[in-house]
């Protein structure tokens, strides 16, 4: 069983290339990440609310991510050993205040604001890796009132998992808790209060037989 | 005496004007932040390494700042009584990968490398609010082996603090023990292996009578 310390949320951008296509964005030459703090965090698992700050934004997009959690300290760490640093893996979304990232992304201005705010990372619950032989062939799927929005298999990473952990760890070491969000897959698109988001990993099933999906409302902050 | 437990780093972009002017930026017209993790803390106190990760950066710069810590948690607040919400204070280095961030601004993507690799936020001891009646009389300096590099008047930030409390917590819950960075004075300049940092608040007496100046050895990264 993984405990979640409080530590540090790393996001990888574009690193599914049909989606950095969708928002007519370059596929980087190497991982590039941005981070999430801890406050960002909701427990999908108890449906928590994502509440939308509507004094910031108009414009909140889901984007349904495969977690890795890292389960021991990695610095420097190789490709050829880099995935036994981790811990387990969960599903996420890394909500985005797609109007306020163009914003910065034009002004070459930090996207901390627009993928930082509070209940912008709902995550699924932490699974051991023991569950996850294979995590290049899992199906994320992310449904907004029961419409199918965004499906892909986490084969179409274009960096993988150890390639990740080796680049981040040459710059920033990862803790156990850490975790690592590894890119979204086409078809992230808005929100708005009154949605219901629903998203996991389609046949995937956990400890007690069941499902690996989740559900959090959306509404506005107060 | 406030206890650090692992939360956020939020720090404040071009907030000194004559800072901006001098890297050729446009002036903000509210606060805007990027993160630093909690893994790119080093305790100035002891003297820790500055490490230059040269792998990724070859042009690391110091950026003294005034550390704000918060006390309490806040959540929406308002100017009026935002600075109740403060516990103590502290001197940061906000350490700058110059030419990561350079690339990262015409990319417009994020500045999170740039700014959150291992050991590029030095922090001073923290100091209780009793100890700062006016956070906006303290003189910050920077050295590197003893020639003054930076020297400025909190006086002179362009968004006060209760201002930035405001803006961050609309979008952010700001909790115990996260600091936020508030912006650095003009004078940044880079940093090579073998260098000497020493930076403090000219004149503040702390707890023993002691001086609050610290030094920090800048090494490559091995
Ligand atoms: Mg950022
Ligand atoms: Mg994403
Ligand atoms: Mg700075």
């Amino acid at each position: 069983k993984i405990f979640l310390k409080m530590s540090k949320i790393i996001a990888i951008g574009r690193n599914y290339a049909a989606h950095a296509v969708e928002l007519g964005n370059s596929l980087p030459s190497s991982p590039f990440f941005f981070f999430k703090p801890f406050s960002s965090i909701i427990n999908a698992a108890f449906g928590e609310n994502i509440e939308i700050p509507t004094e910031f934004t108009n414009d909140v997009h889901h984007e349904v991510e495969l977690g890795v959690v890292i389960g021991s300290r990695a610095r420097c760490v190789s490709r050829e050993n880099a995935m036994e640093y981790i811990g387990g893996y969960c599903v996420a979304l890394d909500m985005t205040a797609r109007d306020a990232q163009e914003q910065a992304k034009k002004k070459g201005l930090p996207w901390s604001a627009a993928k930082g705010f509070d209940t912008s990372c709902p995550l699924g619950t932490i699974i051991d890796k023991s569950l996850v032989p294979n995590p290049y062939d899992l199906e994320l799927f992310c449904e907004v009132n029961n419409k199918l929005r965004q499906s892909g298999s986490t084969g179409d990473m274009t960096f993988k998992i150890d390639q990740i952990i080796e680049s981040v760890s040459k710059i920033i070491t990862l803790e156990p808790g850490d975790i690592i969000l590894t890119g979204t897959p086409p078809g992230v698109g808005r929100v708005v209060e009154g949605d219901v988001i629903r998203f996991g990993i389609k046949g995937l099933k956990v400890h007690d037989g069941q499902d690996y999906v989740f559900s959090c409302p959306v509404v506005n902050r107060k």
